[in-house]
């Protein structure tokens, strides 16, 4: 049996966990890992709120000590990162988070990284995040396109705004990579980087790419500390 | 009826609640609020991991929203600060966490603040939230005593570790003011300040301090946010 | 003798003093500390540069050294917090500073907070003061309304710009919540906030809030540093 | 023809090239990209300073851009990412550095980092890439072992002098994460990670880990910025 | 002989260091340093881009290995300090950088400083050095003017953007002092000054200044630090 | 008549400033400015505390008012730097802190500047001002030698001291350049230095070095702010 990567979707719309499938293709390969996508069930419709976020995480550490013994890595698909501190330690396997990658591998594509972010009230949850990675000098702006993970499905209106925000990130508050801020956007990527013409990083390619570095690697987060 | 304060212990320890009870004392007064200390039910008996923490957070959401029309104000009394911003997005009244509130009130007593925390895993917890707080810069170090939370309520253990703890603290760090890192460590501060003579914050009594004021002004944090 | 929390008003104004008075209200109740709003006769009419800030420190020391008997706490309302660390090694009963306290009760009410400061030479001085507590990564801005703190008293004008200049603080610097930047805009908290729908603070309400809880525990910022 | 990850060993000791290549064994896999590591033959004998660090960069730009058309991406395999800068400069192709790759994904496998290096005098260069790169926040310190480059093919003395660099790290600074700050010690990570009990990174395999998946994506450097 | 402070310009225009050279003149005096200027012939005819800068490192540590023994301090005079740590390897005798030393000294007058560069391709090389440096809290804004080095000999066009994005980072970033970001920018800065009404730093100037105090001082940079 | 330097020693102890104006002989040049030393007859004996800092702030900007047409630029020679703000506001010609200057000149020496206080008291203080100045991550530590200004007349003693503290921030804080905290250390710094084998500041040359090419370039810090 592979390696097997498991990408949970911790919302509960399988749409939403079919489009991130389909964003795995260019990471499955002969000989690589198995990328494997689930849905949450007991997750809400969409995680646009920090108490969505929240109210995630028992189901979501139940699933994983669940299929622990039948993965190899666990990526979480919400740009929240809900549970990523609670899974790892629900596990001794890598539990790699959506947010945290896709800002990393951001860094190494440019100096100032600007997030579009679904709705205005998710900016202050990211910040918070942003700032407990301790990465936020490197931050240019977080801005809303104000619209629900939902309406994201409808392309020409998401497009045309993300496209505006990416251009007030890059103008005005000099951004010169994107990170999009939603596990749902990934079928816009390669638009909106033609159309801003800076690199834009879907977070959910980003983590699964690191993820499968690490299975690889065999890298698990959890020794022992002294003290504990 | 007079205005009311509820402090939730997340945790589903009486005794951990009965200390914080025994606390308020200072705090309440003739004409004042009342401060009422409540135990959640469904929390775990000590709240020491990532995991413990997030799941407490949907009982307490729905204790805070069957509650809310008979209190003023809401504390979450655990070091944590577990569920704090979900919190507010279940309420419109004023919602505070003990460690937010006990470090902001050491920034007004000295210039590096030192915490003095249980266990050494509690410490890349605090060290995420204080960074997320914006306030790393004032922070001389987080230290833990080595004691879960029901083995503090051993006296003699507790209080010589901690003063030994807070005293590294002050002398290898550079601590000017000590925060205590979790919320039933109230019996111990008065002889903790005796002993090292730098000042002691109680975070749950820090955390009341503020919403009495809170109350009496009916700040509140949600309004509204344009693109919402 | 009830305990009596002393505010000085180190600007010799006596308008902005009873401006001053008024806004305490809601923190005067039966059980409660005394509030008492003093005028420091010695002061220039409006403290609007550093060396107005620099120049109150001695008279204000004096003031406090001289009512040291007589006060539980004092505040020192005015938002340069000038002679705060001095007053500090006066006196060993707790002295709270309005910038200091109105910024750090923002930081429970929203994740970036913006300051409405009355001349653009302001800034320079706020930035410093903001810089030296640390807090800094969680300033949206500071903006003046280029309204010297005795044309405050102008109601019309001034509201009109403390609104325009809170949008800006909010659309074009993403702050959540707003300091007042001077001890003389009480006046104009709730009209504020209605308009700019998100959380206002008035620093001497929070700092005086602040007082009472620090008052009724005790807490000083006074011991000992070995080496001293 | 597979796409190629080339790795460059800017210093010119095949010893040091040979002990990459080993260590990209579990990163070679039938359908992944093929990773070449080869030798800058212009380079110094090791890289110790900042003067050998610089001098390589010209001939290290003309070697990518002669390999250019037949490699998919670079790893620069130097722990002081020599023309990190001017290599993306050079090439359209991802070009990824193993300091910038390492500390990284240090960053997914605990809060605080501890760098081990070999020499007292490489300290200020990391201590301003680490800088640069905006995560100082998560550096627990970066220590020397006292041992050139060459050096460090003693093993028994080499390994001591790392467990006791890396004990130090994590219990008098606060690492709960270590990265290789060489790329000459792959050899050495599981015997150091069983000593110290936390996670352990080899910054090379860090580095074609991400690489990996930036050949599989697609996502290069380089579009333009408006003004350019 | 008096002491020498030899300016280099790396790159190979004459037209450059004379410009340079003119600007000397309030520093040269009866008594003082001689200051000469001289042009790095290996250097290309502008450095705009990482590739420029790294490019004259070899070529620039040469020329002040040679020439060390008749200078008493050296300064590269070109806005990315091309090889400043790698020159400070190369001569104990002091090496300063115009981008180090403007920066430094516009901290002195004024709280925030804003940098006008070159091309926009510059702003990240500038970010990433100036977080190097750790100011980074005091920079305002880097922004453009969008001309190329040789461009900047074309004075009716050049001042006009000088002054217009001067402005820009006055009023829309709250800059109270500007840096210019290029040495051959040193003919505008009494024009832009008066345009701008902030203090004006021309940073060859500022280098210089500070190496005649450091050639009378006689501090040198290399010592020896334990463990090399 | 020359440009003059004054600089103003703001404590009454006449030893102090004769020991300042011995070590100001290498800044002396025939052609150069005058550097005259003056004694704030008003100061206390010894500036120690923040009181004293703030106390000395009147007298001293009425010292500069009342010489500033026969000074081309003032240096404040206490590393409080008290009034600096102040005294930037009551004249336009240049006026320098030596805490300022001391610490930007060690930036341009080292990559973590470690400072010599003279009491535990004087740190917080210390800390704040770096703070506010924006360049705390470059600060390894801040460290009392434990002795009063006028203790520091005790040559042996205090020698001791001082090399024991430097070699303490040295070893155990990782500083690579050290600052003299106190106006009245000059005599010992080549001791000290020879002693640490580490670049050792004396702040109040390093303030006079910066002033003498502030005079002839003649850059002030006064001009105008919109909005003022």
């Amino acid at each position: 049996m592979p390696d097997r990567i498991l990408v949970v979707n911790p919302n509960s719309t399988d749409a939403v966990t079919q489009g991130i499938d389909e964003a795995m293709a260019p990471l499955r390969f002969a000989g690589g890992p198995e990328i494997r996508c689930v849905t949450l069930a007991e997750g809400p419709p969409a995680v646009e709120s920090q108490s969505d976020a929240d109210g995630v995480i028992p189901p979501l550490c139940r699933l994983i000590r669940e299929t622990e013994a039948h993965a190899a890595a666990f990526v979480i698909a919400c740009f929240s990162d809900p549970g990523l501190f609670s899974a790892r330690e629900v596990t001794a396997k890598p539990v790699l988070g959506i947010a945290e990658c896709g800002i990393l591998t951001a860094l190494t594509l440019g100096h100032r990284f600007g997030v579009i972010s679904i709705l205005a009230r998710s900016v202050p949850r990211h910040l918070r995040y942003i700032a407990a990675m301790g990465v936020g000098e490197r931050l240019a702006a977080d801005l809303p396109v104000g619209l629900g993970v939902l309406e994201l499905a409808n392309a020409r209106t998401t497009l045309v705004r993300m496209i505006e925000t990416g251009r007030r990130l890059r103008d005005q508050h000099g951004a010169d990579v994107l990170v999009m801020g939603c596990s749902g956007m990934a079928a816009y990527r390669a638009e909106l980087e033609a159309a801003v013409q800076i690199p834009v990083v879907e977070p959910t390619q980003a983590a699964v790419a690191m993820a499968i570095g690490r299975v690889r690697l065999g890298w698990g987060c959890r020794l022992s500390l002294p003290g504990d």
